[in-house]
Order: structure tokens, then sequence, then C-alpha cells
């Protein structure tokens, strides 16, 4: 088991780090929105439902610096701006969109087991 | 594609706090250790690479809250205390192991990335 879980959980690795891009709230909701195509921010925020601007820029600043998202300025007028996935931000929708599944799936469960224990 | 993203960011329904429990680094870390079976709190300490014993505790008592993990106080002497996967928790291990296995493939490419945005 120490070696399957080397690379995850070395505190100093690249895994890791990605790990903390990665696992982040706002991250999985931004990677699993962005799937179906280039948003603009004001988008993102209303399709986040809570998101606040702020959070919003610092975490689609985030993916920026790590390859996951770009953002695209048009050159018009009123100015256009817009994120989309990358490539490497592209190899992401699968494991995003199985966490996706299994939040759908069982994320009752979860609500009922908090009550029961409440 | 608001229908397929409605259970997930719609900010009050049950998705959405189960994705605020798993999407976070602590969460995928222990989830994924506790994988292979029962473990201590100094065990996961160790494979955990830089959580303190603080943070470890809030984080496993947030995943036995959701019904993901659970507690087992053996009446030993010295006492022991292990923590496992419930039947719920198992049912995540795919969903991590599949973002466990994308982080180890393209975790060099952010970290590449981020020297080359340096």
């Amino acid at each position: 088991m120490v070696d399957a879980a080397g690379n995850l959980f070395l505190a100093d690795c690249p895994a890791r780090t990605a790990l903390e891009v990665i696992a982040n709230k706002w991250s999985v909701v931004l990677l699993f929105a962005l799937k179906d195509g280039p948003m603009r921010h004001g988008d993102l925020v209303a399709l986040s439902g809570g998101i606040s601007r702020k959070v919003l820029t610092q975490t689609l600043r985030r993916l920026q610096a790590n390859g996951l998202v770009e953002r695209t300025a048009y050159a018009e007028v009123p100015p256009r701006v817009e994120y989309s996935l990358t490539e490497l931000g592209h190899t992401l929708q699968e494991p995003i969109a199985n966490l996706a599944q299994w939040v759908r799936t069982h994320g009752e469960a979860l609500a009922d087991f908090r009550e029961a224990d409440a």
C-alpha cells in the first residue's frame, strides 16, 4: 500500500500539489461547468450557485496557473473574456464526471446520515 | 447543460453538500489511505504526509458525521481505536482511485506549467 499511496501522499511531490489544486469544491464545480464549452465570468457566477466574484477570480487564476483553464480576451465592444478548459483540463473531465455521478447518487445518503446523527 | 449541472451546482441541495465534504484535499487523502483497511490515528498521520493531528481529527469527524468512515474502539490495554470505510465510504473508492490515477499521470504536467509560468 505504501507504494500505491506514495505518489499521492508525499507532501513535496507534484501529485500532492496537483491534488491540492483539484480537491477543492470550487475547482470541481468550475471544471465541471466548463466541460460543455467556454463561459464568461458572469455565467460561472450564475452556474456555481453561491461563489463570490472574488473567490471565482482566485479559483480561475489558480486553474490557469496550473494549465487547466485558459482565458481568452476578444477585442470586441464591449470587451468579451471567456474561460475554457485547456487540453490538460479536458483530461480531468472523466474523473470529475465520475465524482459528480457519485455525488448525484449518494448525496442524499450523506444528508440522511447527518440528520440521523443530529 | 443546466439539467446536468443542476444537481451539482444548486447550493442548497444534498449533492452540493456532499461535494463540500469530499472535494477537500485531506478527505481525498484519508479516503484513499483507508481503502486498504482499518487504520489508527497515528498511521494516518504518518501516511498523510503533513496533516496535523488536529486537522486529522476534524477531517475524520466530518467523514464520520457523513457516514463515510467509522470509528471502532477496542477494549484493550492500551486502548486501540481504528478508523475504516463504511459501506457508503467504499462506494467512493472508484471515483477516488480515478482521481488518484489522474493526479499520478498529470501532476508533473501541472508542475511544469507552473514553472514555465513563473
